[in-house]
């Protein structure tokens, strides 16, 4: 219990730090990086609560969230004054926090026993709508859409590993512990490989065009 | 009720193909074709129900959308590699679509007693929101709100006159059926003479841009 | 009670406008700018309502809202037919609404005994979130994230005036003007003096570039 959440708060901890480094490339003020900040870190969790009707939201009955994210929001503008930005930790911080949420979220969905679809697309929500937010106030097309290396699917994946897991008999803790393992090592190999979806393109005549 | 639930799976399957399509003109990863004919299918049917509190949402209570949307992505990105996309074929599935969204979108909101305008709004939002969802992400400013043919507003008129005969005393279901040809009607009319409605433009003088 | 519900009314009519504007800007359909006018004057107060789980959200529950969009939307246009776009109005008019949103939405979490930061959030929220979207819709980076004069910065602290006042034992009455006050306040004198919140830049090494 106490792991899980101590998990959590370094995952909207390291999804906040994500929101305002892209905020600060996007030359927003103060307020702009705190809401990128803010959407980053709790958008995926918020709208999977919304969806789901579970009442107080996460970050409303428990503030520490809050907290944290405005921490980390202030250490990372004040970090970038006098240093690098911590460019070649986020990688590793990110695909943590991607590992952490879709498994939590994953686990919120189970519990109130819905269908494996509806478990596997909450997990997917938690851990990747905060950063599709992100890009959309941003003003771009959301990066986990985009050709890249594997990130949503790598989710996708690690919640499959952990239903798998369950569904034998595996304990909660060890099955999320391989779901957010799998999540993790996907997410380097891709990076370290270059793996990626493939793209769909369609192509319209010209005569077509609109 | 077999009827209206098989010809809302359809508009379903039919708003999930135009995502695809719309996500593979953008090329887009597979992961974000399935997203965005995700959003395009259930987007609208969730605002909705988040709004009239309305839980398990349709999506969440019935699998059954989701498979539908799933099969109807894969089939579209097979069709693609074989065969020229089905633009021709997609006006008038998109216009089935939004008659069939715009209608019982409006339906569940009349069975909540909500004032007209509530029903409206529920109706449209039903109808369009899933397409303007699916635009933002793809970074463009939604098709729905830029001059073009009739579009939302043929949806507002078919749910006008569905509720004009409900109060006159017609039956639900040829309400619906006459409510829903009506935006049928009404979205080839204006494709095929090009009718449009008016723009409304502020031109600022040079002096006052910001 | 009247008169919060009337000031209220008059904050929706104003962001009304302002949206109907924004969108004539953009050269949108009468749809678009119906659509544009309506999340701009509402999309604040129904996040609220959704992420506080308020239901029947406010505008279900009380359509003289809906009522006031539309003749505010409707005159914007004609009104702009015959003279000037009023902007000379308009930033008195924005920061009057913005005044009575942060002031009315923190008052309504308040109420339901939530944590001064969740308090400010949706008061925050109430009164900046319906520009936002309207920004988004409109294919902008929302304009309170760029560096530009204070804008929610002024709702915060003018929500955290609120706050204080009522937690030294001031009347609520007497707590909201000031707060109100205090933003009018604060918006003017950004505009007039030119003031703004620093930016934030994080500029990456060419060779880090993606």
């Amino acid at each position: 219990m106490t792991i899980l959440h101590l998990l959590d708060l370094i995952g909207v901890g390291v999804f906040a730090v994500s929101g305002a480094l892209a905020a600060g490339r996007k030359h927003l003020d103060l307020f702009g990086v705190v809401v990128i900040a803010l959407v980053t870190a709790i958008g995926g969790g918020t709208i999977r609560d919304v969806l789901l009707d579970r009442h107080p939201i996460f970050w409303i009955s428990n503030t520490a969230y809050l907290a944290v994210i405005l921490a980390a929001t202030a250490l990372t503008i004040v970090w970038v004054r006098v240093r690098e930005p911590p460019f070649a930790a986020l990688p590793v911080a990110d695909a943590l926090g991607l590992a952490l949420f879709a498994i939590s979220g994953a686990q919120i969905a189970e519990r109130m026993v819905l269908p494996s679809t509806v478990v596997v697309m909450m997990g997917t929500i938690t851990g990747v709508a905060g950063g599709m937010i992100r890009d959309v106030l941003t003003n771009d097309i959301p990066l986990v859409l985009r050709k890249g290396t594997l990130y949503a699917s790598t989710a996708i994946v690690g919640i499959a590993v952990y239903l798998m897991l369950r569904s034998a008999g595996v304990t909660p803790n060890l099955s999320s512990a391989l779901g957010m393992l799998t999540v993790i090592v996907l997410r380097f190999t891709s990076i370290i490989w270059g793996l990626s979806l493939p793209v769909f393109k369609v192509e319209e005549a010209e005569s077509r065009k609109q």
